[in-house]
């Protein structure tokens, strides 16, 4: 296994089953210390380096937090607007990255181009992590989304995975390009504009991950040990929610995890989101004994620990 | 009196009279701190949450101020715009606090709707600091403002204090409601569309503290040891100071503590503000023996010292 | 030499030659902790603000890294319409400052108006560096600039700076400020438009720095050791460069460094721009043996690491 210390993490494309297993192995040690509520020392001579083109609060601030747990500083920002180079300017990520890679030991970005960070990783002499890159990947959430899954059901390997919503966002196939890392199956639940190329479909199938695809979540929850949700309602960020008024989180039920629908599902099975959310997973579900979300939200955590851990070499 | 450790600041009707000279007691242990301008290393394995849905400079800064002093970590959001959750999503109280849980170990939320850090600290596994709730409480402030009073005038109990401004502010409920701890009178002078509810001088006096209410700040400045002041002219946030012109800040006379107007106040009253300000307590006031909002902002440092380092369990 | 310990940086205006010796100095003592990448303890008790009304991406984040480095703390603002001090009420800086001197012990400012440093420091019970004020100076970014010559080249004294670009930007005047202590020439090339004032010609020539005016870089370039680039095209920051299309960054010939130009520049001549930059200086000019502007970002940090223990008094 390559080692962890200077790499970047850009796509789950590049993880192999034993890169999984050590990563989780990594926060398992490291998890005592999100649990305690006690920043310690391991990266207190590191910064990080936050570049965020697009606005979010989970991603970013679990990787805040996971740095400020290890004792490690952190700066950078958090909307392009707020920097000269994104707004006006449209700096080239080249020009940025030989800026930023001085300020800090590790870069974690999140742009609105695919394949961004693989251009900032090419430029950065320090380690970049892919915080999602327009229709590209999500490799940190994915992995924090598997690890939720092998500490709440103890594996994944036998698992079957019902993924519902925009097949087109890069949860969806950083999830699928790791599940070829496993003995699991994947089924797809999506309205047909946003449903999977067949050239990601041939992809990963190259690589023994069959999707089936199924047009409601009815006909297939009876079957999911994980239900994976993103919304299939499209976010336009011009519009407040204020001036659309209720023209919004119309899910067609298709597409949501609703208490009905959870009638059919395995007692055992768990539904993760990455969240925010609109009404894929209505509220009445948190109350349910397969919300998994809000462990998700606290592994997050766990995860960011140790991938800045590994990539900053503090753990081998 | 009940232990500060894991405990919500949300308002101060909650809080009695032990309970604020515990709380100024701490902020005298730890103010040769600020004092010194060394931070030291009390809270330096907690991390401080900041959930700020509307701008804030003051409030948002001395909490930070605070940990930083206190050798603690800090991150979170200083404008819901700058979240998904705020903008489009306005995503529930509840999902949001299910993350930021895990981000820190003490929350400070300030938000444009009265009661949201209530609904935080409902879901909270770690103590939520109201920073603000719209037309609410402002509890840190005001417990600031009678700090000041107590190091400046050396006691709170036997002072007059003559409020000035929108009594529909959150400060003023919060001062109103502390007032019922101790032996003080207060004044209230504010045009009639923004005074106090009956409602709310019900409530306080059945507590015992009775509000005179007179029209003009020279009618009462006279027997004032406490001015405190707030604008009575309206911010509209919305439309920028250029596009307005000088078409703000007129603060009526009746409103205005002048420099002619303090002619007639007791040469040891001082004067409080929470800042920024309009007009209400113009510029040549900054140099008169009344003046103590700048002690104010240092004071506001040395109580978020205490709030944290209580609610944190770091001081009994 | 005056100490610097407690001292504000405003002007360049106000250095002699042993202060920027004894800069460069104390540089050169902390370079290798940049180099290493290993946040150390030197300011471990102390907190910078940061009070930017403007956004600024290279000169924000290079205080904040030198500040983490020397392991201290940071807070404030990045953007005036992130305070409810700088947007709605523009408050005056004196009640800005009498607020944010009690949140740290040293403030960083950069402010769209010429002299609110100034004004600044005026009121401030700590030092205030000067992080670029309108058409004023920009102290820290010559500071590096000229540090990154005298580590790329050896020396300053005996070399001939070609300046390009906008004359009436804040790091030009600086910049002649700066040369009236050494042993230098400088040439500018500017539009007429943006050319340097009689006055400010008159002021730097009674300290015996005469500027050479020439139309075309390549009427000058062959003299040069150091080529000193800003933009000519102005910056509408209230256009989105989306909106605005195609119809940026045309940088006439006699303002642009081009590789062609460069084939009559001097082999060891070196190019620093402060970035982001339009097309003033084109990309394919970074693979030359002339460029130096990521060297400089480097040297960005080492320089305020330096500035900041001085000020700080950390390094005497």
């Amino acid at each position: 296994m390559r080692s962890f210390a200077g790499r970047d993490i850009l796509s789950l494309k590049d993880f192999e089953r034993a890169e999984f297993e050590h990563v989780f192995e990594v926060a398992d040690q490291l998890e005592p210390i999100a649990r305690a509520r006690r920043n310690v020392d391991l990266l207190a001579d590191k910064t990080l380096v936050t570049a965020f083109y697009q606005p979010s609060t989970r991603t970013r601030l679990a990787h805040e937090a996971a740095m400020h747990r290890l004792g490690g500083h952190v700066l950078g920002f958090s909307d392009a607007k707020m920097t000269r180079a994104g707004d006006y300017y449209q700096e080239s990520i080249k020009d940025t990255v030989k800026m930023l890679e001085f300020y800090g030991d590790v870069m974690v970005m999140r742009h609105f181009q695919q394949g961004a960070p693989q251009e900032a990783a090419r430029w950065a002499s320090i380690p970049v992590i892919n915080a999602g890159d327009g229709w590209g990947e999500h490799p940190t959430q994915v992995l924090t989304d598997l690890y939720t899954i092998k500490k709440e059901l103890g594996r994944i390997d036998g698992l079957t995975f019902l993924c519902i919503g925009d097949m087109r966002m890069r949860t969806m196939h950083s999830m699928a390009h790791a599940l070829t890392q496993f003995d699991a199956e994947m089924i797809a639940i999506a309205p047909p504009e946003m449903s999977l190329t067949d050239e990601f479909k041939a992809e990963v199938a190259e690589k023994n991950l069959t999707i089936r695809e199924v047009d409601h979540v009815k006909d297939a929850i009876a079957d999911a040990d994980v239900i994976y949700v993103e919304p299939v309602v499209q976010a336009d960020y011009t519009v407040s929610r204020q001036e659309r008024g209720d023209d919004v989180g119309q899910t067609p039920a298709n597409y949501q995890v609703s208490r009905e629908v959870l009638q059919l599902a395995k007692p055992g099975s768990i539904i993760l989101h990455s969240l925010p959310r609109m009404d894929e997973v209505p509220p009445d579900v948190d109350a349910t004994r397969h919300a998994r979300y809000w462990q998700e939200a606290y592994y997050g955590v766990v995860m960011r620990m140790s991938l800045l851990a590994l990539v900053l070499g503090a753990k081998e």
